[in-house]
């Protein structure tokens, strides 16, 4: 194991190291509730594989990537919020606020959203 | 073809019916501009496919949501704002705040960018 991996918190929660509650899991991703939610509905969706940011994939990562947003769908599904909506998000690198380096989908929603995206 | 599709603008610029100049284009995505930036690089990266939203995604869509991440990555390396960074945005349905029924991710970048998202 690479010496990133084994300290990526993301990784852990992934390998069950760190005890987390799991609302899905299937061969390649695993989601759970955002420690600091911003709205009723807060999810994260990650890989199991290690990747640090959006801007390190490849092409062999694309069914990967579609997996991310398959699995936010169908937890959204689950959590009855589809009728009305919700934002997926990916950020990416500093300039995107990314804040841990292991990809992870923001799963937003359980109520009308604002939404101020700007240069600072 | 079906008359959501016929009345779709997404789908008639991936059909070359609204002229518009293409960021990029493969065999399932094509990518342009967002006619309302909200930073200096703002581009949409759409499915030629029609589909209305994320929550009418299937399991036969898994490679092509991944196609629309691995386009955006490779604009954001072309317009050389990865180093720096960007935001992957869907918005779903009306909660979301999607308003073309076709989707469609933004990619939100060239700039350090603040972001408030939060319930109404």
């Amino acid at each position: 194991m690479k010496f990133v991996e084994n300290m990526c918190v993301f990784c852990k929660i992934a390998k069950k190291e760190i005890p987390t509650e799991f609302l899905y899991e299937d061969d390649l991703t695993v989601a759970f509730r955002d420690i600091h939610p911003i709205a009723p509905v807060h999810v994260l969706v990650i890989p199991k594989k290690h990747i640090e940011s959006v801007a390190n994939i490849t092409e062999v990562d694309e069914r990967l990537m579609g997996r991310l947003i398959l699995t936010a769908k169908k937890i959204a599904d689950d959590l009855k919020i589809s009728k009305e909506g919700y934002k997926l998000l990916i950020r990416v690198g500093e300039y995107g606020g990314q804040e841990v380096p292991h990809i992870h989908l923001h799963l937003i929603g359980g109520a009308r959203l604002s939404e101020d995206i700007k240069p600072i």
